[in-house]
């Protein structure tokens, strides 16, 4: 007989059906034992009566893998409104030793409990919650590529393994290569920006690496960064593209996943068809002005301005993300261009979302000249260096306008789910602390 | 005026446009001057007489970024069946050094340039013939991914920073993790494994890292690896997927982008259904019998031999791909699975595609206490190692018959476009000989 996932037991009514899956639920009340049978497709109630059928669960604990073959019949009672009843199983791989955690209700998400989480990775993420948080996530990823294949977008795989620092030589790793020294990238920065020359428009979805010495809710030494970037755009299309992108991915996985969203107590984020921008001046005076703080003139975002940002927003503005602009170009890295009219303001956006910055993007330096420059006086960088040679042989070779961003899959999944810390977005979190499972 | 994608041009006959792009070849015929521009559409040629924009036009280089407005007319001789005439050019980023190398041409892929190709990367993926070599790879590991979509696969992001290395210590990176030693991931299989438990069918298109010694037409340090895992599966199951892959990138590629492949003077793969099937014993034998040499109870396949094998499907099964079946019981991993009634045999198959491996895929031991031993006796691995453990507490929690497979996005490409290295199939290749650009 063919297999029948737990989703499809429901259209069988009356059938004799052959489900195979994990043991995940046992309930013994007198001498009717009920268990639950978890596949890739949910879970099915199975009703054993039987006393020999009873016997061959004797023993056998959660994990057990089965093979049941019985009748469907309506239950209302029962998850999915069917369970099967009258079974012949048969054990498939037996489990005798008792789960070290309980999957069959919610894990705890407690700062306190995270440790625990994540030690037992390997069996907790067989919890349907924990599931389903990575079946978002991977919608999610699904959504971004579908939205950069339709706006013509070309994926690339660039190098992880590079010969120098790039950004920021404080929290690169180091490795040892066949003797020398290599680095792992921080991000496909550079290379994106190259990569504009041949393809126009380039995307990355890949791992990226920071040494970050600190183990917060916010940062890991490993992450899956979404890197795009365009030629012949300027800021505002820059903001229509992400514009476009949030809502693609909301009303993606709203339409794909809801089952999972709402197992998560998951809501939809209200959004504009165009993200609302604020500039950071703006954001400045109307958040001291509101909570008594002074922050006007600082160089960049308060964590709680960007709450405050956040939460104006979706008051004033009917949206739960904004871009916040004109960054002051004392700030800017050098390969950022600054605004043609105001010098003073460089041409980036952030992209807030329900608190937080989710997406950083800007205008790039296409000049060679002004680029080079710019790496020496800012960066202090040798134009020679081999990590940025590659970026200036481009530019010397003529680039037009470009832009584009970067944001984290953990980050976007950690928003749309409302979760308070990245790695429960991540299936095997690391930071300075954690190396596995 | 709103910019027109060289593509678009000739659709325009008779009016007036304005397109954006690189200067990409320039020729002066006594008064008359043709330029083609690039963008990300294609070529587009523009036919300059007005001597004020011929004027412009003098001292810039190949790389120039430029907007045109002018008249479309239909001309057979132009590319594409159409030029602009009677232009106005704005020049938006003038190039005033010659370019290292030309890119109006094929570059040349012989063994001797590869460095050069290599080295000056950053123009020379500018060329046409480069371009379409990756909007190729773009577009398999897109249609990878539809088809992981379509079969219920769930894509995950496992970490490649690991505590410890888990095959073959030798070939493996290690990093300096805040004082401590980190390795880094050659294959998620350990991760794709513990997460049948989960989701049943799994995926990932993502780097791996291996510490190759030697720079061949085979081997890179950093490659794209596609892997997969499935549950509830057998051998035979794991071959319909594979061929079923194989057969839908082919299709895919061939449907979507045949500008490219015929570019590239690719041919499409003749492929059946179900790919074939060769014992590795039946290969050794005809082979041999064939060939005069001998290598019959050898225990892997000579490279001549993979060869002959391809040759061999393809006059006698009608296939470019056959599968080798019946690999060497000692020659197995720890995590791989005998044969059920032949223990001599492993439950692997390897897929040879136009004359090398593309992929090797087993069934895996899914039995705790068969794995653990098979671990310590066959691989001398600790059970407590941290690279192991989480493994053997996912097979502890009871995990179903599984099995899956790896193969390299660069290889695959390689073959699909009849390239002789997998570094030209390699936006930025990595090898011990090179970390730049």
């Amino acid at each position: 007989m063919e297999r029948t996932l737990t989703r499809d037991v429901g259209k069988n009514v009356g059938k004799e059906i052959l489900v195979q899956g994990w043991l995940h639920k046992k309930r013994l009340l007198g001498g009717l034992n009920f268990i639950n049978i978890r596949d890739r497709g949910g879970l099915i109630q199975v009703a054993v009566e039987n006393k020999d059928e009873v016997e061959k669960l004797r023993g056998l604990q959660i994990g057990t893998v089965l093979e049941v073959t019985g009748t469907v019949f309506e239950e209302s009672r029962a998850p999915g409104g069917s369970e099967i009843r009258d079974p012949k199983i048969k054990v498939l791989v037996p489990v005798t030793d008792e789960l070290p955690i309980e999957i069959d209700k919610p894990l705890s998400h407690k700062p306190e409990n995270l440790d625990t989480l994540f030690e037992y990775r390997p069996i907790g993420l067989r919890n349907l919650q924990e599931t389903a948080i990575f079946k978002v996530r991977a919608a999610i990823q699904r959504a971004l590529r579908e939205y950069f294949y339709s706006q013509e977008f070309t994926e690339i795989n660039t190098p992880k393994l590079l010969a120098a620092a790039t950004e920021g030589g404080a929290e690169v790793f180091k490795i040892d290569y066949f003797g020398k020294e290599a680095t792992l990238a921080q991000s496909p920065q550079f290379y994106k920006q190259m990569l504009v020359g041949p393809f126009e428009r380039v995307f990355e979805i890949a791992p990226v690496y920071r040494a970050e010495p600190s183990a917060t809710t916010r940062h890991m030494t490993e992450y899956t960064s979404i890197d795009a970037e365009l030629g012949f755009i300027d800021i505002e299309g820059l903001k229509d593209v992400l514009s476009g992108l949030l809502n693609f991915v909301n009303d993606y996985i709203w339409e794909h996943n809801e089952v999972e969203l709402k197992t998560l107590n998951a809501t939809k984020p209200v959004l504009t068809e165009k993200v609302p921008s604020m500039s950071m001046a703006e954001i400045h005076e109307k958040y001291s002005k509101q909570t008594g703080e002074n922050s006007v003139g600082e160089k960049d975002l308060r964590p709680d301005e960007e709450r405050w940002a956040c939460d104006y927003a979706k008051k004033n503005l009917g949206s739960e993300a904004v871009f916040v602009t004109d960054w002051p170009a004392s700030e800017m890295k050098f390969y950022h261009k600054a605004q043609a009219g105001n010098p003073e303001l460089a041409d980036r956006i952030d992209l807030l979302f329900r608190g937080v910055e989710i997406a950083t993007g800007s205008m790039r330096e296409n000049i060679y000249e002004v680029v080079k420059k710019q790496l020496v006086e800012k960066a202090g960088g040798d134009p020679e260096d081999p990590g940025f040679k590659p970026l200036l042989m481009a530019m010397q070779a003529g680039m037009p306008p470009h832009g584009g961003f970067g944001m984290g899959s953990e980050r976007l999944t950690e928003k749309f789910l409302n979760l308070a810390n990245v790695k429960e977005a991540t299936l095997f979190p690391r930071d300075i602390n954690r190396l596995s499972p």
